[in-house]
């Protein structure tokens, strides 16, 4: 089952049932997804029922251009780093010291607003060093305190692809202080369609998305690494962030950015890892960060060519506001 | 003007006006403080023609047992640490190195759940170190992305009062991350009452609440240390949040724990401060962490006797849901 937002004027916008080519969608008494992921016990039968409709043929034209992210605010969004070759990576990058914890690394981060798959993304300026981050995530319905992993997989209703902006002039500032990042942590961009992991076949696995993400920067492929590098599973990072607290439902969960071992391969997943790797191989970094009217492109594919998650197309833009 | 949330089995809870001395109550066709802040331009004067009639004599008797936070839930909660004499003594009880910084401390913590005044504080485990932390906080309209301090000052347009639980035993090992606090800081709590800032007449200067927090432990004075000396004020801490971001209307702004240098002679707003002081002393510390069953009381106190956000009573309790 797949699920969108349409623009309806609304902060949380008016949710669909989509078909399975993502070319027609099904209203609902539901009015948004968040009262859906608040309810998802009641509604899950109502949106099933209504992608039964949409496979045999029934549902309107759907209009890609008012799509947006498919939850467009939520009450929190927690983002893990859970691929090691990232964060081995970054330490290269910022020239800080290896994080020493066996346990799951999370922030909690920007969720009153998550941008449309081809909104616009604002900054207020280039010398931040605008880079971008391609990840999976996870919504989740309310999960209470101390839920262990195998209960928290069932608590997984929804699986995402996300684009978590990151200005990297300032992230090691913050990180330095202990506190966790605020300003280097813009507002998120999702992919238009969040699915159930059952829509993901074989390729969601032991709380993983197991498909490549291929992330092109200005037309040109930058990466595709695969999301079945988690050190940890979705269900282990849920069960992380539900040790001290309820987690509301509606909560998203974030990988941290798609990085693989075979970098040489595969690529990066964003800008600061290959700086990371032109360090290593050559002393210094070479690519610079983004460009206000850059384009960064990302889309989780199958084996079979298919991105069941759609496509997050955006351009880097200046901040209206900025002085 | 005062202002209250009251239980009515919503999510956002029942706003009402109240009289200055905090007895009787109006509601209005506003249904929730976070519905007044998203349209504060044009609900202060509603709520004020309100407070005015409170002031003559009109309103319903307010039942204090129903009492939630103010805003019981927020789309962001960005917690500061303002108060230099604090950050130098949790090095000191965590043995962390000094954080070498200009720039003012702020994480972003959870806001979907903010405890009433006297509503139970449920934890899993003792052995994580249950800590209070007293401290003042502020809620702002919608403030655009790049606003600078002095325009921020007038999006404040609410003060309150917040104790920010802690558990010690995971703060430090999630502060050496550089991610800040996921585990170590579950929900807060607030003081019944959300004040304008005029309400406190020449106690709000500067962007500080300048009026000392008394803070007492099982019936035990703890501290009576002032909001005054705050490293930055509020609406500096607001223009820092909005460097690289748009804040969301409902925006809690804290201050971190209220701290101050001569606290030999006023105490502290949290344990840690007090056992950093008893390693100070005598190079142990002595005073444990909360215990289940334990009481803390905070009240912000104006040199009258007054105090206007009322009072947070809170008893620690193991969390029902808890292995």
């Amino acid at each position: 089952m797949r699920l969108v937002t349409l623009d309806n004027g609304t902060a949380d916008g008016q949710l669909l049932v989509v078909s399975a080519d993502g070319t027609r969608g099904l209203t609902t008494h539901i009015p948004s997804l968040l009262a859906a992921i608040e309810h998802w016990e009641m509604a899950e039968s109502t949106l099933r029922d209504l992608s039964m409709r949409l496979g045999a043929g029934e549902g309107e034209p759907l209009d890609h251009t008012k799509l947006r992210a498919p939850l467009p605010r939520s009450w929190q969004w927690l983002d893990g780093s859970a691929f090691g070759t990232h964060g081995e990576l970054m330490q290269i990058a910022f020239n800080l010291p290896p994080i020493e914890t066996d346990r799951p690394l999370m922030y909690q981060g920007l969720s009153d607003r998550f941008l449309g798959p081809r909104e616009p993304a604002p900054f207020p300026s280039e010398a931040d060093g605008i880079d971008f981050e391609g990840e999976f995530g996870v919504i989740v319905d309310a999960v209470p305190m101390g839920t262990g992993p195998a209960e928290a997989m069932q608590h997984i209703r929804l699986v995402v692809q996300i684009n978590d902006w990151s200005l990297r002039a300032i992230a090691p500032v913050e990180m330095k202080t202990g506190f966790g990042w605020v300003q280097a942590k813009p507002a998120c961009a999702m992919a238009p369609f969040a699915v159930t992991p059952d829509e993901l076949g074989e390729a969601w696995r032991d709380g993983r998305v197991c498909m490549d993400l291929h992330v092109s920067w200005n037309g040109r492929p930058f990466g595709h690494a695969t999301g079945a590098a988690m050190d940890f599973g979705f269900h282990e990072l849920v069960a992380h962030a539900a040790r001290t607290r309820n987690l509301v439902a509606g909560t998203i969960i974030g990988s941290g950015t798609i990085s693989n071992s075979n970098y040489a391969e595969v690529g990066s997943s964003c800008i600061s890892e290959r700086r990371a790797i032109e360090i290593i191989a050559g002393g210094n970094p070479e690519t610079p960060f983004m460009s206000f009217g850059d384009m960064v492109r990302m889309e989780g594919t199958l084996p079979d060519g298919n991105y069941p998650f759609g496509v997050i197309e955006q351009q880097v833009v200046q901040a209206a506001s900025a002085n």
